[in-house]
């Protein structure tokens, strides 16, 4: 690892589990630039009107800069 | 969201995932009254006398006060 | 629960989910000595060559002394 | 001060300030039991469909048991 | 440990010592329904007017849903 | 909530209230782009050369991503 | 900023708003000597024999030694 | 509780238990001036050359300003 | 203090006292090698079957490595 | 201090100190837009294939928003 | 060690390294009086009109007292 | 990264600087088996009898299991 690194933060929804809540943030953030690793911060949620219950997941993701 | 909040603390237990340890808690909490919001607050465990990993997930679960 | 225990800080490593990550970590551990709890203290990844989601989780094991 | 005491959590909501969102919680756990002390300790919220900032507070408040 | 778990915080108080302190909290929640387990969260106290120290113990107390 | 949030963290400034300089800092955002929630992270402050008190309070604000 | 800074902890106190809370300390703490900043660290409070909530505001407070 | 509060942070020193170490702490300082709350906030020691474990103990004493 | 220490981690088990329970886990770790310094970093427990508290409390234990 | 601030978080590297990692980073952000404060909040880092070891440090960076 | 001992709080300031920063501040609390030991616990900074980058660090000394 | 890897705690020691600190315990370590990564947790130090500034750094250290 050189150089300098972002680290950006993210909420990834899901109710399926809170590993795809995970993937959900860090996919779609490696599409735009190539993820270096992620962080999980915060495990949140709340039933949806079809009582299910959904996954709130914030990640800090961090990317190589330049 | 107005009025005010109730804030209870569960563990939910599953030898399956952590997510289904979250799910046995809040639903359990949303049977008795409506559940606004949760967040996960501490995750343990033990091995069941079965060797089974046994999750054990603390979360606080928010309710809207009548 | 009686005696004195150990705790022991282990990371273990899944593509698969956060829960698989624990139990390689904690089944790992209890071949070695039986668990009797464990604590999930912090979870990271990266993402692998082959684009996957790699979950990274830290976990305190606690084992009874002799 | 003697005895056992209670702790509960509240949330707390106001679009006014923080201090009336701590003051809405508190004064209607005081309403059904004598509040001995409160301490804040999460401060959130979300901008209304009206664009007002809309506070939410969580408190923990303690009251005397018996 | 199966099924799910209700937590619920409440403050001891001794001159005495830190751990009669969360004994007076922990014994009577005992007494209304079995615990499971406890946490101590918080170790606060004052000088009473005889110039006594007391203790005031915050726990946090597991015990069994239904 | 569905889809991917980012959380990007401000600090507003105000010599009235703490709510004040919340609201200059989640106002300023939401013009930008719909704020979905907002967390208060820290509170700090110095005194101006006119002898005021000035609130610099830390916001994390989430967003929907696209 | 040269030189070495002292930090002090003081709480102060108001049924008014946090922030007067907030000022009721700094300002005290700025007439014995300038202040460089101050933190907020500390929410708490009670209500009062006339059933205000009265906020007790703990602050750390830096200023430059000598 | 009105004006404002000092907060000291003083580490007392015990062979016999936590609450003596506390108390050596506290008692000082409500010599020198009235402590009105004070809050524990680390516990740490040693083995002396005698092998007895020696409790040092850190407590934020609170007291009236003037 | 000089030369590199080893920081392990032991649950004491005591149902007499906090301090006693620190002491169990110390005095075994000092017979081990020589205990440098102590923190303690939880305090938790259950009731035991005979209805006594039962404190179990986690320590840092540093010593000294070779 | 007037207006809104914007907080990003990077990480800078560096084989020779703490500080030059946290020069690296801060400088680089400065080149971008006027740097009016940071604070470090994670150092980590690895022992490189040339056997040196390499410091990770986190930065949160503050900077005025237009 | 025995007695008691105050803990206060100083910002020490370098532009050349943490440690020097450290040293600034521990160094002019030793001249007042003998400092038992102290606790880095913040690690902030700014760029200064010259583009070098300052060090503003947060250390708790402790001290024996009389 | 795939497989268990072990987390165990340091504390390095020098004069010189904090990052030698942290060499010291990290190389030590890196000889008994190949450091994977290191966090720094705790900065701490003491003024020693010639009147020199020492650092003390708690680091935990990652190595691969087997």
């Amino acid at each position: 690892m050189s150089g300098t690194f972002e680290v950006i933060e993210r909420v990834g929804v899901s109710t399926e589990s809170i590993a795809q809540a995970v993937r959900n943030a860090v996919e779609e953030a490696h599409k735009e630039k190539k993820v270096a690793w992620f962080e999980v911060v915060e495990q949140r949620g709340r039933v949806t009107s079809e009582d299910k219950v959904e996954f709130q997941v914030k990640v800090k993701i961090g990317r190589k800069l330049n």
